[in-house]
């Protein structure tokens, strides 16, 4: 297994022209394999890429299906928004704070990334940089979806937004050089191949520390204990959004393999497709069984985030699993969600999409487990990771919600979550020909 | 042409290397002509297998829109859960009951299948086994999708999802093994170069025997021969799944040239682009026209079904034929769309998406049709393919439906037919706020 | 900065080759690379091609969105049939008026393409005849997907597709056979990489011509100069078209690079993905934040727009500008969606879904500052290119929009516009249980 430093630092390409018979340096074979790989690595992170950017369509929908129709138009406006706010911050702070001099450190160098020049040609380097900057750079925007869906339906625009830059473009840089830039986690073998931690968990810490300092939509949790479901207002948005995340997967773990110019590293990102997808059934297979003898109906909503939690649980290791391994790890995904999502309740965490069960919590599971297959990696090195990260963006994106909060109130008035956020804010409506949902909540 | 046979069985990547001018074999150029084919290849199935599980979406949005409002989320919960079970079984028996050990005959080996292992470089197979898996696999999941389509609104959750589980474990996997499988229709020189018949009609024949079991819904046809549409409840869904499927198409037909490591494939990939586009283009001018001439209005369903119709027409041979003969057979499968929709109406078959049409009725013709532009097929031995895939697979559909409505019945009651299968099986309404089907219909 | 005459016209296959140190013509190395650079260009124009015709997929759900329920149905079978219509037509005239043999002048030549033959191994054009058709063809049905939408809810279906014939098959192509034919504009040094002009101003044109002789729909314009919003029915397919529409962008503006068989040109593409993507981020932040300061909300749809006129700004020179003038570039062009929506009010042209300005009037943007960042392109130039396809396009387009008026009328009566066309035109309502559009409006 590869980790994203060693390819990064590494000058894969004389390793690739190197690893066929006979190629001496030196020689045109050598150049022609050489060449030939580093299309073969820059493709792989662009199409990687252009997947990963799709979940971002994915999140838009899942959140507009899950959230009541009078906040439709909000999810859409934040979702489109920190998607765009990612790839500005990735690009002003975000890349060079993750990848650039962190050398065993906590935190790499300020300052905007810089592109190959037009028609680059620094083969040494094994693939386009820009190529390898739009892939990092789809997946700081996955982390900020995370959160988008927690607080849905009583946060602001505007605090939210400002979490996001902080977010992209400083604590997802920073956690992430600990590890992909070659950090202190890194140099004592954390594992987490895609991100189940790096990604998943990250945003989860940091949707939770929002839901807890923000409080849960009125109407949710009775007085007297009672937990009142306030249904999403489309299955078959959230469907696709599903579809869409799982689509984008193959891509999110695919190309976390980052090279493709040798027949081993084509075949590794196969048997990723291959458990990506395994996994993900297992997920949903898990939560139709748990829901229908739990509940004696197939929660439908249980189920596209049983494919989505089974995703996650095998993103910190989709390449060494058996398939036994693979469909254990995603069925404990899918039923990790099954029993997570009352137990917030529970709590009172109002997480509107399950977000929380889903990356976070299934996340956790996911970078946990990773030892069951992969002999490099160990439990309390693991854990250690997991802690690291879970104390880390907690702490402070809790201090980042605070200071929203005193600075200008992060939270709705009563009214205005009563009237729905297209209103108030949006000033849009997101059906203004069908059911009101504020008549009906 | 080549089936899947020829490359399956094969080393193709020793001709790959050997169609280059000049390269013996031992030489360093031989080894990187090879590697490269290798990763052209694996590339290729990764890249079509994504397209076409992305189909797994386009049904699910399709019959989302095609069903009433009160249906709506127990389509997309079937669908999501079918390709799931499709994925898991296809693992556990299919791949190899269809491709290992077939040899002529009529059925492969039992037992999961095995993937590579990780840095797998077995060359000689010409792609990574994993890559082909995965590709093989969401063709299965196409399949069961049919069905789904078909019966919706009426029949129970847990018997469709078993019948999932024995179609896409044992009913498709043995059916085809007798082509893809290097089976004995393969022996005899059946054409179906990516799947009108080993896919799409497999999946209508089994949609056939189940709407013929399960009978029609209730207030489809009347006591006095009237047909009462029951307008589906989202024609831009409708039309999303429609646009899904075309795009995931070309993964389905183009990657079904099973190698891209050659010029020669490069170019016929490209063919069966542009072949795959104008069929189903023709479908939809055929049906845009037939239906206004008819109708005097231009009916979307018929033109998104039209669409469809076109492409599984030229699913059978979308390489060979010059685009005059690609429009004639997309047209005609639009034709078939427009005419036999109102048959299967006079005969009370009830198929609320039109699947039946699309995909067993073209796969028929699409089928058929090869010899016009495929010197190497004959029109006797694709009638055999036809009538043999036919009578198994509608056999031992039927046996499989009469076995599970003997032993849990498959329809719900009628109440639970009128009040909607969201409410009674699913648990959550589609659109909470929106329309109430069941006040309406 | 290469433009499809250079590639079109050039064995650039020997290039590639040719640019690997030592590899010396009639050598196995220089046949192995020409082949692997013509299956890297081949590929390019299949995944640029897939992802284009996604976004036929992309504006019929934002037109599906924008428009009012009553008329969905008919945006959705407009879509689906202007794309099969582009396609049929481009390859019965539209490929040869646009590239064969125009030679400096104003038009190539009339017939019906041919594709490679089966198998084609012509490896000194450098990649698949058939794919290069296919991805030339995906970009005539967006500028025809542009009509559609300014154009909606009241004019009639057939003249709509009569006009579609005509733009598909004539004069897209005639104009683009001037600069991407290497006709006359090509030749003064006119300088638009992947159409800004040639695919988005073109369309912007023949949808305003068509908005002035259509006129306004009822209601929008009252007599007293009050404008009425008529909200659009759907923001979420809204907001799921423009995801489609920035993710096909990536094929749009990537594969325009048109070669991907060498090191520098695999760079190149990286570079267009990162511009691209950069450039609709500044957009949408352009448009949040200004119409936040405007009007005290911000306007989901002007968001949406602002990606999309980012996009279309960055289009006719992805590859050049620095992150700094990319983001620039973009910004202008989100900003020119707040400010000119309203001005087109103003003027009472009726825009249903704001394409004259993300596609005429950004189209116009970015071509006008293409010389910041591309030294090799003149202001002089660009405006004599702008105007030109200007009167061109809005001359020609406006003589068919009145011969159609002539013929058969354009626009449905006043009846059918209040009842709505999917009732009168199309014959199936797109939300037959939810809202009734035309009872509201």
């Amino acid at each position: 297994m590869k980790n994203r430093l060693q390819i990064l630092g590494v000058a894969s390409l004389a390793l690739v022209a190197g690893s066929l018979p006979a190629l001496a340096q030196d020689t045109p074979e050598y150049a022609l394999a050489s060449h030939t790989a580093y299309i073969f690595n820059t493709l792989l992170f662009l199409l990687g890429g252009f997947l990963v950017m799709w979940m971002a369509a994915g999140f838009a929908m899942l959140e507009a299906g899950l959230v009541r129709s009078k906040n439709v138009s909000m999810q859409c406006l934040k979702n489109i928004t920190l998607y765009s706010i990612a790839g500005l911050m990735y690009w002003i702070t975000g890349y060079n704070l993750m990848y650039t001099g962190v050398d065993g450190g906590f935190i790499g160098s300020f300052g905007p990334y810089s592109f190959d020049p037009v028609g680059g040609d620094a083969l040494d380097t094994g693939y386009s940089t820009a190529s390898d900057w739009f892939f990092q750079m789809v997946f700081v925007a996955t982390a900020a979806s995370i959160v988008s869906g927690t607080l849905a339906e009583r946060i602001k625009l505007w605090p939210f937004l400002l979490f996001v830059v902080v977010l992209t473009g400083f604590i997802y840089p920073i956690a992430g050089s600990w590890q992909w830039g070659a950090g202190w986690l890194s140099e004592m073998g954390f594992s987490d191949f895609a991100g189940s931690t790096l990604v998943h968990s990250v945003g989860g810490w940091a949707a939770l520390a929002g839901a807890l300092i923000l409080g849960a939509r009125k109407g949710k949790y009775g007085a007297d204990g009672t937990v009142h479901a306030l249904p999403g207002s489309s299955m078959p948005l959230a469907t696709l959004g599903t579809f869409i995340l799982w689509l984008g997967w193959f891509g999110f773990n695919g190309a976390s393999q980052l090279a493709m110019g040798t027949i081993g590293d084509a075949s590794d990102i196969s048997r990723i497709f291959a458990n990506t997808n395994l996994a993900a059934a297992a997920g949903v297979v898990a939560a139709v069984v748990l829901t229908q003898i739990l509940y004696k109906k197939v929660d439908v909503t249980m189920v596209l985030n049983g494919a989505l939690a089974g995703l996650v649980s095998i993103t910190a290791e989709p390449l060494a699993p058996s398939v036994w391994q693979t469909v254990f790890i995603g069925a404990v995904g899918g039923a990790i969600v099954v029993f997570t999502v009352p137990l917030l309740d529970k709590l009172k965490i109002d997480d509107v999409v399950g977000a929380i069960p889903v990356h976070l919590l299934a996340g956790i599971w996911g970078t946990l487990i990773v030892p069951l297959s992969n002999g490099d990696a160990s439990y309390g090195v693991q854990i250690t990771g997991i802690v690291a990260y879970g104390v880390f963006t907690f702490v402070v994106s809790g201090i980042v919600w605070f200071a929203l909060k005193a600075a200008m109130g992060i939270r709705v008035s009563e009214e205005e979550e009563a009237l729905g956020l297209d209103k108030t804010e949006v000033g849009v409506e997101a059906y203004p020909e069908f059911g009101q949902g504020s008549q009906r909540v």
